[in-house]
């Protein structure tokens, strides 16, 4: 076996489950967020591969295999070339030889999408679900963690194809219950999370967190078990406004007080009585942009990404790809909008009016968002659009116009009331994204004309759902989850052996025949089995043993005086005595009873 | 299960497997030679790759996967970059957000090696050999023939590194067993053929070729089973030449005369007796060309190929890439090189000498090379270097200077007596390669530096072998060797299923009854098995999985009266009534003997 482990963190892993897998010599760095699956993680890649396999095929999906290569003319029928090639550029394109644009496939929405075109003509054909599992590409702007953000790595894709809603809902939900048993049965703590759709597109849509410390993602979620979301998508109840001091309105000069912070403290007020004005440029996947201004409570956050959907609906044909926040103060960046700069830290919500005429005669111009918390106010503080000035005791109406555009982009935190029970407050936890289940309905069906003939005879768009696992990000994740100071604990479904037989002294005659013979036997019991029989010193041995991680250690020492050896389990460390006649059956009970457990949970 | 079957051979289709395999739904075409495999195919592709696996695994080969995005810097190391990106350009090559250039790997001698170089430190860790099942890409000049010369396909790519020679002989010779098991397995008639190397590099190579008359290579052996070699490779003893008649040397007028033909018909001699001088310009990877001139006997052909390897060995840093022929009156391509061509069709062996004086002053210049066949001539004919004129009667030496380099680049033909025995004559026969062993020697290993220490403690270059077989090649491989005018006619072990249960009349009750208790009986007795219950006309459906090729077809049909169902053989077209309670052990047996006798054969 090529087996190398190295003593030392290689300087450049940033996370534990990427130092392990370097140090246990489960992977190799070839290039930049790409990675060579050394023989060891090949199996457990392969593990997790037929658990998936076998979920999905329960769940009624076929396997096939679409290509990697994917001709740019699919990509621009469904309108996403320029998103994935240069809005995001997170997809490689090439010209061949002919010069035609070629794609490397990060996901396959378009080919499917063409197959299903060509092939499904009736209802009767339907549903359809197929699925692969093959090796994915994206031009990361920062690769990183090892398989965690890689610019290559595998996963699990499935699509389907539906007649109506209530078929595609009832995939949907099959699909749930197949991404629940294949974490399960991985042996993984999850949670599966309600989530934003981003650029794939789409309704409903869910996320399967592994939960982990080193997580990108946040979860907020609630102790009752009733709500869980990606703080993208989180919703919430915010605090309670204090009732504010100002009964009057009237314009103040409130010197140096460009931050919530010093305009509370100035004029002694709570920042729940403040509106405040953001300013952002919102730029469009066609290239124009648009200036924004969002009103909210001086005491919330915009959520980025909610910002962005409602931007993207305000502009339909659209889809609105990156919000940037205007800093204070950052003339230059208003400098290419208008003449004069807005006041930043001092803009009134309704500022546009006056300030449109000075807007220079560029494409859409400015909008106006303001945020429910926002709106629920009386007697506000907010800017006199003015530098140096706020207004106090303001309302909306005569004193303060509304703006036109009414939106909930209020970030949920952690200690919020919950929207379904108030008794119950958000909690946060970590996570690493590892599935993502989508409701696509017809975007790509209607934008590259793939329909069928319904019961009555009429031509129908398809529904669509697209479902993913992350297999290579997966297998990172369980280790982020599970290791210790000494090495890589591996949950027993996923691991690349159950058992690792340690020869303590090789030149044992009789330690060598007792090993060799318990090796041939578990393997042929189906018990997967490594064999070290290095000639290193024991130490090395259990060393190396504990850092790759596998769950059962046999060493066949001492105890063989007494027809026994010792078997250590490497999560709880406990150590028995097993006769030797009785290993094969003990670990083949052990092992089933961990497997039994997971899939009945 | 997403099932389409054409009745219109589809028009882009050449050879009869294509044509099958898109009628029959297994494979759609997304772009040149790129193709999604849909999930008849893949189930095809899984038991190939299976059977892949196991045989790879008794050889005690590692699974592993090998990143597809290579850096270019890898490929600069081993000095590949320029011929496969430029020269041949049949890798595909990109630019990610960096600027870093990328190669899409069409095999991983390079990667692999790199890290044999980080983790092989010493011979106790030797021999390794490690495989990966994967798709590669390659930029083909021609896609054609659907799976067979695509430019996305799968491989499976395996690669050792041994002590010494005899070590990787040793694995050299597992591997020849292990395809020879893999095809026979699979079904397959194929031939193991000497091969020549080409850019690969490295000694000793042979191919496993897959007999069937659509093959794109020829392969020339002997009936004795003593010899069999690629076309390109082959060797042979030349016929006798008849003793000529000219025994006088001199100059004579032969107009009209610049083909063999017009020389033989003219001069009323045998083509056996003349010299015949061929030109040609050869293009070496580092981008300069020389002038080759090849003298050979008139009855003889050139074999590109080898003398594209003779070249190599003149110019040993660098690789000799093309050789164009220069066809009469190829004056133009002539003029780049010298201000007064050569004239073709007149050509002497020795023409060199004056000619090298009007040759333009630029790079290598001229070279002259003498087949064996020639050399042996006495009292020739041959060119008088002046056009309308020959020599006969001529002699090597005084007469004509025998050119510089004696080389054997001699085609060999069907009818050529073999030179292991000449009683024994060459055959041909079409194949289609599906696997092809190298010994690669230090080639990368030296280029990339990756040694490893040996027992006497001194650093050597590792010995490397590699070892490919074309999966999804051999899946349409085995329909060009096994078809009829219906459709497919798969072998049992790699047929997507054994069985399919056609309901010639789903409203009949019991026929459903007992065609959907067989299919739960049969899939869980390990008899694969599809069920057709469409709501189409019997007819359809028998077409339908002759189409499909499945080996055994069960007919709930009228014979279910008797407590029976019809159940055809696909290649025989044999109909047996077997009694319901008897079908699945009976197709069990069935299965069992085919496969076991595959193996043993």
């Amino acid at each position: 076996m090529l087996f190398l482990t190295l003593r030392d963190d290689p300087a450049d892993a940033e996370i534990p489950s990427h130092k392990l897998l370097l140090r246990a010599g489960y992977i190799r760095r070839i290039g930049s967020g790409v990675y060579a699956y050394l023989p060891l993680m090949w199996r457990v890649l392969q593990k997790v591969s037929q658990i998936v396999r076998e979920e999905m095929n329960a769940a009624g999906a076929q396997e096939c295999l679409l290509p990697q290569l994917q001709p740019a003319d699919l990509w621009k029928e469904s309108g996403r070339w320029d998103t994935y090639t240069k809005a995001e550029g997170i997809m490689f394109a090439l010209k061949d030889r002919r010069d035609q644009e070629q794609a490397l496939g990060p996901t396959h929405e378009e080919v499917i999408t063409t197959i299903a075109r060509d092939m499904i003509r009736s209802y009767r054909q339907l549903p359809q679900l197929l699925y692969q599992i093959q090796t994915k590409f994206r031009d990361e702007i920062r690769p990183r963690f090892g398989l965690m953000r890689g610019r290559e790595f595998i996963m699990k894709d499935a699509y389907s194809f539906n007649v109506d809603e209530e078929s595609l809902e009832k995939t949907y939900q099959d699909m749930h219950i197949a991404y629940s048993n294949i974490l399960r049965r991985s042996g993984l703590a999850f949670r599966d999370v309600q989530a934003d759709s981003g650029a794939i597109g789409g309704s409903a849509s869910q996320e399967f967190m592994v939960l982990a410390e080193a997580g990108e993602d946040e979860v907020l979620y609630t102790k009752d078990g009733q709500y869980a979301a990606n703080v993208e998508k989180a919703v919430s109840l915010p605090p309670d406004a204090q009732p504010s001091a100002f009964t009057n309105y009237e314009k103040r000069e409130t010197p140096g007080t460009e931050t919530i912070e010093k305009v509370c403290e100035f004029l002694k007020c709570s920042s729940t009585q403040l509106v405040k004005n953001v300013l952002y440029e919102t730029i469009f996947d066609n290239g124009t942009s648009v200036l924004v201004l969002v009103s909210i409570r001086g005491d919330q956050e915009v959520n980025d990404v909610k910002l962005q959907n409602e931007l993207t609906k305000l502009a339909p044909k659209y889809d609105a790809k990156t919000v940037i926040k205007l800093a204070v103060p950052d003339t230059e960046a208003q400098a290419k909008w208008a003449s004069k700069p807005l006041p930043l830290g001092y803009i009134a919500p309704d500022v546009a009016d006056d300030y449109i005429k000075s807007v220079k005669n560029i494409a859409p111009g400015f909008l106006r968002l303001v945020d429910k918390t926002a709106t629920d106010l009386k007697n506000f503080v907010t800017g006199a659009n003015e530098s140096g000035y706020h207004v106090v005791g303001a309302n909306w109406g005569e004193q303060v116009k509304l703006p036109e555009f009414a939106v909930d982009v209020r970030k949920a935190r952690p200690g919020d009331r919950a929207k379904h029970n108030p008794e119950q407050t958000l909690e946060s936890a970590r996570g690493i994204e590892v599935g993502h289940i989508f409701q696509l309905g017809t975007k790509y069906s209607i934008a590259m004309g793939a329909t069928f003939t319904n019961e009555q005879g009429e031509e129908k768009p398809l529904l669509m759902g697209c479902y993913g696992v992350g297999v290579s990000r997966l297998a990172q994740a369980a280790v982020e989850q599970s290791y210790d100071k000494d090495g890589i604990i591996w949950p027993v479904a996923i691991a690349p052996y159950h058992a690792i037989i340690t020869i303590p002294n090789i030149n044992d005659a009789q330690q060598m025949e007792i090993a060799e013979k318990l090796y041939a036997q578990l393997n042929q019991a189906g018990v997967e089995t490594l064999l070290d029989d290095r000639n290193e010193r024991a130490g090395v041995k259990f060393k190396d043993a504990d850092l790759i991680g596998i769950p059962y250690r046999i060493v066949t020492g001492r105890a063989i005086a007494n027809g026994k050896v010792e078997v250590v389990e490497r999560k709880s460390r406990k150590s028995h005595e097993i006769a030797i006649a009785d290993v094969v059956s003990t670990l083949n009970q052990w092992i089933q009873s961990v497997n039994s457990e997971q899939r009945s949970q």
